[in-house]
């Protein structure tokens, strides 16, 4: 079968084949079901938010101008906008909040979590302005959570103290003085949904700014508080070796896969996966294999090593293998279509989370106090399951690729401190300098069946590190650029332009590997963006400039979900130059379009919005971008 | 001019036939621009909510049948009903939150505001189990804001208490049962939002559940906390006599309309018309005349007496006489034209809040600390204005009606304690059971384009009234039924049916009023519809029945915003059959309409909705309701 318009990635492409055969319907068929597709909708010009609508607006000029309730173009993309991004924003709220949960279990005795991580909890509580000294790691995980669920019950007019405590001094003035900086996440976010309901803001500027607002709700009580928890319960990731694509699947295993974001319950998967090794012995297999999809996936690769399976859009195909014998699911971005799939196979699909329910899966009512219990159960399910399948119907393709994942902050810094142990970060900032790095991009967020499947992040990062630049990585895109073989030494030597290949050979010897570092790092789930965050800061700081000032930027190029707005506004509110591969529905709204993607963003925060749909051309657009700010900085 | 298509009020009528003289656009003519709307919107059956989309499934089942993430018909409409509800409460919840900031405030000595209702603050403070023996009101009213933010702060899996203190004991129960206690409001739609993204919840029926959870959130965390909060601030309202319609402006006076939803600035603005009344007369006026739109013109009808100038679907009509010199307003149903209809007259806009702003208009930043010099500066530029009106180009129709209002459960019991003070309710029920009154019926909710301005308010509850039913009302409903002369003792007799006229005289007669009581009760804004619900959970006290067993109803037969959605699913989940007289944007999907339409509502809330679009016909369906209620009650 030719799939070369469906995917770049051989594993997928022979699936899709398996599936026509089997007949059975994937996100392809949908997606070719759906053109085209409303050209309203894709400009951002109609309106839902009342019952006198819907409300559509003629971007010709010829027909409507208003909606019914008279607000223009401008005002409905802005409102579509903030009401996308508060969702986005709600989505990693939502699951930071289940952590702090979680770590508040963990400050109990005998409970199913506890701090794995000391040192990370120290280093988060020094953050905090927490004294550690002579504490016990029990009540100073105790004091962190005060802090954080304070934030959610803070009904002062005072900035959320998370953000206080993780962002940089220069960013919190700039927000400041626009008035953006959140105060409760929870009430922004209650907030924005409001303003964004009939007959409130008609201001698309105020809106915008209130998005930036949503941006940092995502950032800092989202995205930074779910990483230092995680880490706090579950450790802070270190470099570790495993494998990418769905030939990690095994015939002869139990194949269970974790898919979702969160690892709450998918690290007491990989516990109970062990402990019932015997049982799936017993039931005829050889043992079980785990692997993960999505942030799920991200976040048992980068603590446990835990292969991946394959990311966002072949979420189906993993099923259609015929050789999984549960999925595991827990939030965000588990396609509805799951349990549809499932039904053509023997596969059971378990929906964990009080939220995220499916017609067709089984319900297992995952809760934090009963982690275990309920893990044990799942993992003895999938065993059972195991001697359901029929072999006949099972195809793993043979296709997987040995990666490197778990870079942390704290493991990059720790791997350049073996060169400089004094200044970490001077032989990184020393090559940005003499230009053998020429910069870096942050590669992040979804697969988007408008575009070839992981063809722009592996096309577009490609081209990037052939021309010196650095990549860092998180969620979808990193599963992308895993299993396109990016995330191994030898891609340095295949793939990299000559200085970069020495500098990543440099650090990779002094750091222990007898290998180049890879090109592109790993850092982990979408959540873990906020690592990078970090790493800009961290960068920032040592060059004594704002991260406006950095030759770096950013990139979504697959983007589809809402939480990509969030964190790519928060980018932007960083002072990043942010690409957006696919075009977000806001083309409609002229001025808001300009303001995004123009001088006012780039004035008033420093960084901006660039969308381009080719990736090569966007690959030279972020490099251009880096060319110029190393000129500014003179370097 | 031929207004007959559009609006029912004379006065709109006329204004129609001056906007067009003008060349002034008003929302029939953006409502004629968008014909037709799209079919998909109409039914629910578009997704916006990721970026893979627009997605739209076709309704005859010959086109897409899903999404491309995978979603159904159902789950698209239940997923986008379920992010149109939060919006509404969040809306309502957001204007709670400031009753109780505005209520700290009133805690300190010598601020803006104070407690002006101390009977009410102790009742509510009984209501929540507080002491309240030997405390001053200060200190009490402190612990009732601790209680209030308390809920906002809750991290636990326990209730609100707010709801636990106001709602009936068999309806928590019901909702225990179901799943679908609120803990936290601010919680719950941060996670409604999060359960909508892409890759959440696929299950229709969760969904549902999932809105009826912000139904309570609506109902307990905004409608009750703030028709509690907002007594105790400004008094609980007490029957008042007043006019409706735009007639109430005058020529020779400096006009003011205070616009939106909230007291906060409106109660200030009211103080500052009559401490401002020489600076009128200075500029040559003969005083200040205040007029209300919306809820706001409710909430200052109910407790002050201001006239309502009109209600939503006119409000441009206001500022089309010329006569207005200043409009302000606050939060809600604000159309975002009233800045480009204000640049065709001399009329200010003043926007006053930081989610609301308005390109043209000039925006004060009101805050409750500075409340006083807010309100103040915005009355002496009203009074300015004035001066620059032109008046050539003034046209006040010369049509308004009399009206009472002020009717909150506390003023209906007061008038019914004259005919039995020992059992206030008696005469009430007495009248039930025997059948003199048939029923009643809550008219609530908004104006819509879709719907011949207040003609189905009007037109349903003359047909009611004459049937015997008694009908309270709320918010833009209560507008339409006042500017239509049923809230006068005459309207008794002119409309009412022979039995239900021989009680409102009785009553009327028995409170001293000389007169029948109106067949209509204005029970003031449309978080006021929190006195409905009290007023039923009395009834069906004093009856030792669930408020399911009543023979009642409720109607939004003009609804338009998502507020609407939210009261209307409270009033659902309460037990009372809610009739939509504009068709919900859920007929796409046939199971969730089915689901909150028939028996499963019914058996699961003992209430449901039910969806009629010919004014007579549902007034005909309510009263077969009723009858079938009084039937099983054996009465």
């Amino acid at each position: 079968m030719d799939y070369g318009k469906m995917t770049i990635d051989p594993a997928a492409g022979q699936l899709l084949g398996k599936a026509r055969k089997d007949q059975v319907e994937t996100v392809w068929d949908r997606f070719e079901a759906q053109q085209p597709q409303c050209g309203f909708g894709l400009l951002g010009l109609c309106c839902r938010h009342c019952n006198q609508g819907p409300c559509r607006i003629d971007p010709f000029g010829e027909g409507p101008k208003y909606g019914i309730c008279g607000a223009d173009a401008d005002l409905i993309v802005a409102r579509n906008l903030l009401r996308q991004v508060a969702a986005g924003a709600a989505a990693h709220v939502d699951h930071a909040y289940e952590a702090i949960e979680t770590l508040k279990i963990a400050t109990e005795e005998n409970g199913p979590y506890t701090v794995k991580d000391p040192d990370k909890l120290k280093a988060v509580a020094a953050k905090l302005d927490l004294e550690v000294a002579g504490k016990n790691n029990l009540d100073l995980a105790k004091e962190i959570v005060d802090i954080a669920f304070g934030d959610f019950g803070n009904h002062t007019g005072a900035p959320m103290k998370w953000l206080l405590a993780t962002a940089p001094q220069e960013r919190v003035e700039t927000w400041q003085k626009l008035g953006v900086l959140p105060r409760n996440p929870d009430r922004e976010i209650r907030e924005a949904l409001h303003q964004t309901t009939m007959g409130m803001d008609a201001d698309p500027v105020n809106l915008i700014l209130a998005t930036v607002k949503q941006g940092l709700v995502d950032a800092y009580a989202g995205l930074h508080l779910a990483t230092d928890l995680q880490d706090i319960l579950f450790g802070t990731p270190a470099p570790v070796a495993t494998e990418a694509n769905l030939g990690v699947l095994q015939e002869d295993y139990v194949n269970i896969i974790v898919h979702g974001h969160e690892p709450m319950l998918s690290e007491k998967i990989v516990e109970w996966s062990k402990k019932l090794e015997g049982e799936a012995q017993a039931a005829g297999a050889k043992g079980i294999q785990l692997a993960g999809i999505c942030c799920t996936g991200n976040e048992t690769l980068m603590r446990q090593g835990i292969p991946i399976a394959t990311n966002f859009l072949a979420q189906e195909l993993a099923i259609i293998t015929g050789a999984v014998d549960a999925m595991v699911v827990d939030v965000q971005c588990i396609m509805p279509s799951l349990a549809r799939v499932a039904a053509c196979y023997h596969t059971k699909i378990f929906t964990t989370m009080p939220i995220v329910k499916m017609p067709g899966a089984e319900h297992i009512d995952f809760s934090l106090a009963e982690a275990d219990k309920k893990a044990e159960e799942i993992v003895r399910k999938g065993v059972e399951n195991f001697r359901r399948r029929d072999k006949s119907r099972v195809h793993i393709p043979d296709v997987k690729t040995k990666m490197l994942g778990g870079f942390s902050v704290e493991a990059i810094v720790g791997a350049l401190a073996k060169l400089d142990g004094e200044n970490p970060l001077k032989p990184l900032v020393d090559n940005i300098i003499n230009g053998n790095i020429l910069g870096a991009v942050g590669t992040v967020g979804c697969n988007n069946a408008k575009v070839v499947h992981d063809s722009f992040h592996v096309t577009m990062v490609k081209e990037l590190i052939k021309h010196n630049v650095l990549v860092v990585t998180t969620g979808c895109s990193a599963q992308a650029l895993a299993k396109a073989g990016l995330m191994v030494p030898e891609a340095a030597d295949k793939y990299a332009g000559d200085t970069l290949r020495t500098v990543l050979t440099a650090v990779g010897n002094g750091a222990g590997l007898n290998a180049p570092l890879p090109p592109v790092l790993h850092m982990g789930s979408c959540v873990d963006n906020s690592r990078i965050g970090d790493l800009l800061s961290a960068l920032a700081s040592y060059l004594n400039v704002p991260i406006k000032a950095l030759p770096v930027a950013a990139s979504a190029p697959e983007h589809q979900h809402e939480k990509a707005l969030s964190i790519g506004t928060w980018a932007v509110s960083l002072g990043v130059l942010t690409h957006l591969g696919v075009i977000p529905q806001v083309l409609g709204g002229r001025k808001v379009t300009e303001i995004l993607t123009g001088d006012t963003a780039e004035s008033l925060l420093g960084g901006k919005f660039y969308v381009e749909t080719d990736p090569i051309k966007a690959a030279h657009g972020l490099i251009e971008h880096i060319q110029a700010k190393r000129h500014a900085l003179g370097i």
